[in-house]
């Protein structure tokens, strides 16, 4: 029996991620081919197949990683002192990867694709609802700290930093106007006043 | 020659157009067919063919109708005596609407449909631009009169209640929990505290 070597495994793994990831960016869940995908890792279909035996996995698999780097970005935000400044610092890097064009083509194609595929859908929903908690959890204990106002619904708060999170993917394909990059300030306005006590 | 009577015309335009809304609503631009609307409307393909010759057409009607339902909004808004208050009383109506099965599902259609069809993007894109230029007008007015912050960039603060208005249908179309009609007193948190001196 082969070993399977997991460091290679992953490296191998992030390759393909990696290579789908681009071709996604460029054409679109349903313009892309498995094909197209193992060209840009260069690698062979049967490779591939080992690895991600149909495209809804690697799909699935691409969802799952932004559960994860979500998680793990607010790990480290609970860790700071300033909970509001921590959340603000979290909207900047929201709207840094909306302002990168190749991951918010990404995410536009995954809101996309949850409306047509119902597994997707319910993967999409999972990291929402996470997000939305992880959200609320924050504010809860900022609230304690008083460094947001103890008297706002964090449930309630936390559903709209997400509309609003969504609204800004939203005018990157909607309002070639809207340049998220320089958007911080209003941004911080915004939400800012929008918390505080 | 036949002569038209504009208001029997008008009558029969509003009467397809309602029918096509229905439609579309319960099943898609793409899961309707002509023949469903004629049904809906109770006429025959020919007499729908007089009105709209392709469904394209009378997609572009919906929404064309939408931007001139907005103009005539904002025409009411800028009467009133206090534009913030008018502002915020819009946005009860955005809440009302996305909290409508029927509208929010009409809306999300035309968003789908903008990305898809490049004629429909540009109808979009208008109504959009419109929208913009009239949140921007009546921030700039309010300004003055100092009901809101006359050091806020109106352009700016009008792409941001852009983006949370796509954020309230987003919310709609991704979240069962978010229920517009009672989001009322948090929008006008987020919105009313962005907005004042």
């Amino acid at each position: 029996m082969r070993k399977v070597d997991p460091e290679k495994h992953a490296a191998k793994r992030r390759l393909i991620l990696d290579a789908a990831i681009a071709c996604f960016s460029r054409k679109g869940f349903h313009g892309t081919s498995t094909a197209e995908i193992c060209a840009e890792a260069g690698m062979s279909p049967g490779n591939l197949f080992h690895y991600f035996p149909t495209k809804h996995t690697i799909i699935a698999a691409i969802v799952e990683e932004e559960r994860q780097e979500t998680a793990e970005i607010f790990r480290k935000l609970n860790e700071e002192a300033d909970l509001l400044a921590a959340l603000l610092g979290f909207m900047d890097t929201v709207l840094d990867l909306a302002g990168d064009p190749a991951y918010a083509s990404l995410a536009l194609e995954i809101a996309a694709e949850s409306m047509r595929d119902e597994r997707i859908g319910i993967l999409a929903a999972t990291n929402d609802a996470e997000l939305k908690a992880s959200l609320a959890a924050l504010l809860r204990e900022a609230a304690g700290r008083n460094q947001v106002d103890p008297a706002i619904d964090a449930e309630g708060a936390a559903r709209w930093i997400a509309a609003v999170i969504d609204g800004i993917f939203s005018r990157v394909a909607v309002d070639p106007g809207f340049k998220p990059k320089e958007e911080r300030s209003m941004m911080r306005r915004l939400l800012g006043r929008f918390l505080r006590p």
